[in-house]
Order: C-alpha cells, then structure tokens, then sequence
C-alpha cells in the first residue's frame, strides 16, 4: 500500500511551516486559468457536474432508506435533480462507532496521510466541484473556484497541519527513570491519542467548504468519525467531498463510514437530533446567529464549534486616495452580495473624511460611494460575475424588508443575458444616524449595508467596537491617514475582541482572508466561539491516554 | 525592575524539555529532609503557621465586609481560628476585570516571568504550607510537603511550561507579502492573545494545590484574572498562596486584585453563583462527582475543566512475589485513607491469582492482603503518618455506612500518642460479587474498598473495564505475568478511556502521578473532562485577535 504521509509529506511540513510563520503560503491553485490545469480539465468538470444532474449521487449510507434532495440552482431557477441518500441516524452512528477502533490504532501519522491524499483527490476534482458550488450557492464562477475551492482546501489544509503539529507534540513512549527511595525504578509508558467521539459539521448553504473542510479534517486526523450535514440548499459540494473521503478511506483499507453525509430538506430537517445525539461529542456549525446559540445551549454532551455571524462594520476616517478606497468598499459590498461572512454591513462615516490634502464632508462621501458601486456593476454580465446570486429567497425578501427609510442605493436585479433567471440583487444601501442604529445592531444577510453617520471618527470607532463586542463581528475594516488613531483602532478593536483590517486598497477583494496567516473568528464576540485555525481548534478533539508498565529487573 | 522571565528562563525551558519528552523531572525538591534545606526551614515555617492561628489572615479582597473562616484541624480537633476576608462578588468580578488591561498588555513573556516568580515564592514558603495543609486535610507531614506541596509546585509548573509553549507557537508579528492580480502588495500582521474572562477555580479539601495550581497558572500566564474558591474545611493552603500571586503581582507593578480568594463556609456557600457569574468564563473544578456534572450542565457561559472522581480498579491476574504486590496494595489502601483521586477501591481478584510458579486461591489472596494491611499499620504512630486523618466527618459517615454485609477487614480508629483526638480510620475491606457489584460502582470516598471476586481473570478485567467507562476512574491498576494478558490490560483501559498502570512495585506508592510525565485524568470518561496537562487543558483558555495593517507604497 502506498504510504500516503511520506507522498505527501512535503506539502504538509510546508503547511506547519505557513502555519508557525503566519506568512503568505498556498498549496493550491486558485486561479482556473487554463495554463495552470491539464488540457480540458474545466470541460471535463463541467460535463462531470452536468452527467449528475437528475441522477441519485451514491454513498455509503449505512441503513439508509430513501433518497432525498431538492436543491434548485439559484443561477438557472431550474431543480438540479439530484437525490443522495438519506440519513438513518441510528445505524449511522452504529457505523461510524463501528469504524472507530481502526482507524485509532491507525495513528496519527497514517490518518493524516489519508487526509492529506483526499485533500489531493478534492483539489484534482475541483472544476467539478465548482460547478457544483456555483449551482448551489449561487457563486460566481471565479469564486466558486477560488474562494469555495482551492482556499478552502488551504484553509482544510491548515487546520489539518495544526491538528498534526499539536498531536506532534506528544510522544507516543517515554521511558521513565527515577528513584523512589530504593534505587532507580524504571517505567515503559505509552501515551495514546483517543478521539472524543462521532464529529457531526453543519455547513452553511453560501460558502460550506471554507469552514467545513477545516472542521472535517481537524476531526478526523484526530481520530474521530465525521457526519457531514450541509444546507439543504447547497448539498452537492459536500456530497463531492463526502464522495472523495469514501473512496479515499476504502482505497487505504478503512471502513468509509467514518465520513458520512446527512443530507435533508428544509421540511425535514435532521441537525437538532443530530447534534444533541449522546454518541455526538463534536459539533462544527456554520451559519445563523440563532441555530449556532441554540446549539451552544443545546448539545450539551458536545464541544461546540461555531462560526456565525455579526454586523461587520468599516469606520472610514480617511485615505491618501479616498476614490481608491471607495472602489475597494464597492467592491466588498458587491462581491457574491456580500453573502460572506467577512463582508461589512455597517459603514461608519463620520461628518468629514480627509481624502488626500483636503476634507471631503459626509454627503460627497456617500454620493462617491454610490456611484462606485453604479459604475462597478454598470455592465450586466459584470455585474452578475461579481454579485453572483442570492442562495435562496430569503435572502431576496431580506433585501426587500430592508428596503425602507432613508435609502442612499436602491437594489435592483441584474439583467445577465446568460443567466435570464437568475436570483439577483445589486445592493441596497441605507442611511442610519448612529445614535438610531438598531437595525444595524444584527446581521441582515445579504447586499444591504447602512451608512452611519457619526458625528466624528472617534464617535465612529467607539460604535462600531462596542456594536461589534455585544453584536458579534467577523471581519472589520478600517482606513485612515492618521498614524495614533490607527493604533486606536487596532487597539479598539483588540479590546472588542474583533479582528481588524487597516488601509486595504492593494488586497483584494477587501474581505479576502488568508489560510495559515488569518486567523478567522475569534471566539470573543457573539459571532462565533472557534477560530480557524488556532491550537484550541484542534487540541480540544482528542485525549491522552496513558499507561505505563514497570520494567522487571530494573526496578 | 527584574526580568522574572529571564531570571526563572532555565527552569522554564527545562520544564517545556520535560512536557515534550515526559522523561523524569523536577523543578521543587521533594524531601524535606534537612539536608536540602536551609537550617531552620522547617521550624520556621511551623512557627509562621502557627503565628497564624486565631488571627485574621488579609488579603486583597475589593469590596470585602467580613472575615470568614471555619476551619478545624483534622489531627487535634481545634479549630485554626483563622479568617480571610470575604468575597463580595460584584466588587472582586469588577476589580478582576479592570486588572485585566494591563495584564493583556504585558504580554505572554511577562506574565510568565510572573508565575514563575510566583512558583519560587511558594517553594520558598513550603514549610509554612506543609503545616497548613496537614491541619486542613488531614494529611501526615511527608504527603503535604511532597504531594501538595513539591509534586504540585511541579504540576503547576507543568501547565505553566505548557501554556507558555503553545503560547509560543503564534507569531507576535507576520509580515504577509502576495500579489492579488497587480504586483505584490505586503501587510503588516499582528496576532494578539486574549484571555476569555475571568477564571474560577474551585479546590477541592484533601489534595488542594494539586489541581488548583495548574489551573491558575494555565489562567493567569495566558492572561485571565483568577477567583480561588477553596473548599471550606481548606482554605488556608490556597489563601497562602493567593498571598503569594498578590503579593508578587503587586512587586511586579501589577494589579493583585488578578488573584482572588473566595472563601466561604458550608452554611453560606457561593460556588454556584460564582461559576454561573456573566464574567466568569473559565471554570476549574475539582471534587465531587455530583457537583462537577452540576457545573458542566449549569456554567454554560463558561469552558468547564473538571476532575472528579470515579471508582478506580485493580485487576490481579498475578506476580512473580505477589506479597510483594500486596504489599503495595496495602499501602496503596492506607495512604492518606485513600483520600486521594488516584487511590484504588475495587480490587478485582479472581478464583485463582499467580504467585510466581503457583497458583494461589481467591480466599488466600484476601487473607494475605488483609494480613499485609494490618502489618503495615500495626504501630499507631506509623499507622497515622501513613493514613493520616480523615479530613471531614463526612467521610467517618461514608466508612460507617460502608460497614455492612461481608466484611474482610473492619475499620478502626489509630491511637496515636501524639494526636490523640486525631480523626482515623484504617482501611474497610468488603467483600463484592461481580454480579452484585452495584455499591462499587460510585466512589466511596475515603478508606472503602471492595474485593470483587471474578470467576478469571477475563471477567475482572472486563468489570473493571466497564465500570470505569460507565461510571468513571482516574486511575487504574493491574499486575499479570502473562505478556499477552498484558497487552490487553493495555487496550481494553486505552478504549474504556482510562489511564493504567501496569506492574508497579518500585513505583512507591502507586497512586504516584509524576508531573511533565504522567497525564492526569482523561476526559474520556465521568471521572472528568481535564487532562493534566494536555495541550487542550491550556490552548483554549485564550483566543487570537489579529490586525493586519497594508505598507502603503509597497501595494
């Protein structure tokens, strides 16, 4: 059998090296350009996405019976077809208990090869895997193929080489000599990683690889059995992951059970029975505010990971080249309609913003603002690779219920000549005075983003500091020309518990954030308690067990 | 002002080298025998200890407006008369929480300067401790100079050296440089750790800084102020040494109100409200079954570290000299009254066990180990070094209740000349079916234990096996001379997630846990969900907030 870990060896100690450096470090291709991929390997994906449709998607499913899926591509409007086998939840749990005790005395080390070889598998299927992202999601292509593919897989790729340089970290014998008052006395100990249990990750239906293939991962290095269960509306992706893990773990002689889907529908839903399930010990969750806290309250017999959401903000002070600034922003609020968990919601603009040698006043600031994101999404089929779609409906009637007040950007929807019915909306901005910000004080997913208007900067940063400590805020932004009120903001912003983004022109998209470098989440504020990927991500997955032997003849 | 850190760097880095290897090691001198310390040590640490009783012992204590304490030594019977101030929750909570700034700021290094100046401060005062802890606990001199005082200055030093390495593997700084589409464009990063809140710390009334002071330490060194809630029959132990984290803090410029005691009494106890506290987002607790799964349930705010207990094993399949092996039995039944997390209760003993080349009969082996525990304890004053006293009255009740059906060896109370209203009791010894084993399977805390005859030795590792699964153990025990056999001691305890210790007869006594080597307690089973110390014991009591900065003119 092929030893997965030394094949792989290399990209991973390079990972453990990114990881440790925090500098800038990437395993996998993000660009689909055709120089960086075989010949035809795009069409190939294509005609692989287009082969599954109206087809039922085979897994192993132990005690399955039945078939479910309704997933509707928000590009087309028209049904994808696909049926993937249902979750019997009970003999799901049974086999993946069942799988465990292989896959312990495996080891680290082979564990880690396996997953760093489905981590390969993934990557050699992307163009797949982003068709399917991009008709579940609503993605853009581009995205669909970087952001959802190859960062993600760095991003799993980095919570795996954490999970293995902390499970390094412990020796697997020592041999112990001391005195205890009669000569020396010696001990054989071995000390074994055990794994808590069954791991169930709850993907998300906007962007499920970014957050899951760490969870997944980080889960099963350690020794645990998965139970992936996406979004109803965006499965495929996650069953093309599921069906990699399968076939990988059979290819290297483990029970493939040890990754399992549990797909559903919205009118049967299967995530509260799964995470409260006893034999259920992990839970990686990764959407709305509401469910991530119902499950913190909830699955009790769990360590629960979330990433949720928050209201992230901009404070705008200023910027040598403000225009420079604005596109930036535009571009962030457009971008897949700020369905990302990193776009900013709350833009705090204060009375002036210095642009370059002079002080612009809060009116011309909003007016240049609207205009960038006018001019950035003039041209429909433009407009429509960077909005990409709204996932679902509900994010259409979010745009519309928050379509009232004082609106500075009325939404519309995008005539894409190629994708007639398509789900669209371009965003709607709204005009809120800082001291009336309620509605800016919780997320709205998706293209809506208000302007506050703050009496000053500092106005601006204490708001959007204490919005983001009992909101919750993901990623924050803020530009400036001032050198101590930048050190205010990161300090502010520390002491918030949030992490901030200073004078991002050069890095785009703004929300961009990077594997092994960014941390993502911190943990301290309402928008989530994990973060990918520090040490606690991945230590709080398996134990130590411990026994120690005396060794005759030497005592 | 001194650089703690550099002037304590060598014992630190030794420590982190033991943690990584789990070789044999200590930093504290365990003997105190007069030839490792200073003339008089001793003597002048029996008369601070005694200088303090009938007094008011102060402490910083924001808000306080009474003295408590109620505390009575288990050897003479007379209360120690001493008080500390009281808790005023909302104050002290308020007052952690302001110290908290400057102690963020200060950064990883400093605060570990700290602790460990703190550490040497305490090992500079262990005689004065060892009397304290003797005339709280009950235990005899050589156990509260050694155990509570030495071993646990090394498992404190221990979580330290571990926080601090895990600490260490995040860069302050990163400097990011990668082109997105227009030439390379560089960001300054900063990852800053911040502490999740205030820490609890409950200790438990026989072993108290053995598990109090990893936790403190694991909370002060990765910047979380820390509230010492001790149990009432124990205060003075632990407010000795909040004396000595206030008192360094203070020399070191910062805030003592970071370390807080919270004395109470059994009439007016304030755990619960403590640990459910908004502010207090780390709890360690160490006790009690019932009460440690009550916090698990009831502390959701916070990360809940607990060490219970459980109803720990000894399987006998055999020995090349059982009596030598019964012998260590006995002692490990006798000492301290088998107050301690890792004393055995339930002795499996099958119909025959080997002794060398013969096979000797189930009523034989408890002969013999009856016959070993009344040799060792026949001299009172012998007898009452090793099992000290019963620290509460509770315990007395628990062995009384415990004097029922049949009985192998009867409790009695040791005479000791010297402390002659000492509370004693020698070991009770009954006699259990395994199929009538129900009473074995919760802890009986103190000198209780049960012979339960198993038709092989099959069946005894399978009980003991199970019920640590079930019910929970900290430690276990077997002795075979049967390789295969033993092998499987090995794995059937590895998957009930239970620690083992094989063979141990050198080993003296053999509920011996070294420190930097031996992990404490699972997680993986109900003795509790903290392992002593694993990376996972200090990774998550902080998180990561990072700010990246973009270098304007390298964009």
């Amino acid at each position: 059998m092929t030893d997965l870990f030394a094949l792989h060896e290399a990209r991973l100690r390079a990972a453990v090296e990114a990881n440790a450096t925090r500098r800038a470090f990437a395993a996998f291709q993000e660009s689909p350009s055709r120089k960086h991929h075989p010949e035809g390997a795009r069409q190939r994906g294509q005609a692989a996405f287009e082969a599954r449709r109206g087809q039922r998607l085979g897994l192993v499913a132990p005690g399955s019976r039945g078939w479910v899926g309704g997933e509707v591509s928000p590009w087309t409007g028209e049904p994808l077809g696909i049926t993937y086998p249902s979750l019997a939840l009970e003999p799901a749990l049974a086999a993946a208990r069942a799988a465990m005790p292989a896959w312990i005395d495996a080891g680290p080390q082979a564990r880690v090869g396996v997953c760093m070889e489905i981590l390969a598998r993934l990557e050699s299927r992307l163009f797949e895997a982003t068709f399917a992202t991009q008709h579940t999601t609503g993605q853009g292509f581009m995205m669909a193929f970087a952001g959802n593919g190859a960062n993600s897989l760095d991003r799993g790729l980095e919570a795996l080489a954490m999970a293995w340089a902390v499970m390094s970290g412990i020796p697997e014998r020592a041999t112990f000599t001391r005195s205890f008052g009669h000569g020396p006395v010696t001990l054989q100990k071995r000390y074994r990683l055990r794994p808590c249990g069954v791991a169930a990750v709850l993907s998300c239906g906007t962007y499920p690889a970014w957050n899951a293939y760490p969870a997944v991962f980080a889960s099963l290095a350690t020794g645990n059995p998965v139970v992936l269960k996406p979004h109803p509306a965006c499965i495929l992706p996650m069953a093309l992951a599921v069906s990699a893990c399968q076939e990988v773990l059979a290819e290297a002689g483990f029970d493939p059970a040890l990754v399992q889907l549990a797909p559903d529908t919205a009118d049967a839903p299967v995530a509260r029975e799964l995470v409260t399930h006893p034999d259920v010990r992990l839970v990686d969750f990764t959407g709305g505010q509401a469910f991530g806290t119902w499950i913190e309250q909830n699955a009790r017999q769990a360590r629960v990971y979330t990433e949720t959401s928050g209201c992230n903000a901009v404070v705008l002070d200023g910027a040598d080249d403000l225009d420079a600034v604005l596109a930036v922003v535009a571009e962030g609020l457009s971008l897949f309609s700020a369905q990302m968990c990193t776009a900013a919601q709350n833009l705090w603009v204060p009375e002036t913003v210095r642009d370059g040698g002079r002080l612009v006043a809060h009116e011309e600031v909003v007016e240049r603002l609207v205009a960038r994101v006018d001019a950035l999404l003039a041209e429909p089929a433009h407009a429509s690779a960077i909005c990409g779609c709204l996932f679902a409906d509900s994010v259409a009637r979010t745009v519309e219920a928050a379509a009232q007040g004082e609106i500075l950007r009325r939404s519309a929807t995008i005539d894409d000549p190629t994708f007639p019915r398509a789900r669209t909306a371009t965003p709607l901005i709204r005009a809120l005075r800082a001291d009336a910000r309620e509605l800016a004080q919780r997320e709205h997913f998706g293209p809506v983003s208000f302007v506050i208007r703050a009496p000053d900067r500092e106005a601006a940063l204490a708001g959007a500091t204490a919005d983001a400590r009992r909101f919750g805020a993901i990623a924050s932004y803020a530009w400036t020309t001032d050198d101590a009120f930048r050190d205010r903001i990161e300090d502010a912003f520390a002491e918030a518990g949030a992490s901030v983004g200073i004078d991002l022109v050069g890095q785009r998209p703004m929300n961009f954030a990077a594997a092994y470098s960014d941390f993502h989440v911190t943990g301290l504020n309402p928008a989530g308690t994990a973060t990918l990927t520090d040490p606690a991500f991945v230590a709080d997955r398996f134990r130590v067990v411990q026994s120690k032997r005396e060794v005759p003849g030497e005592a």
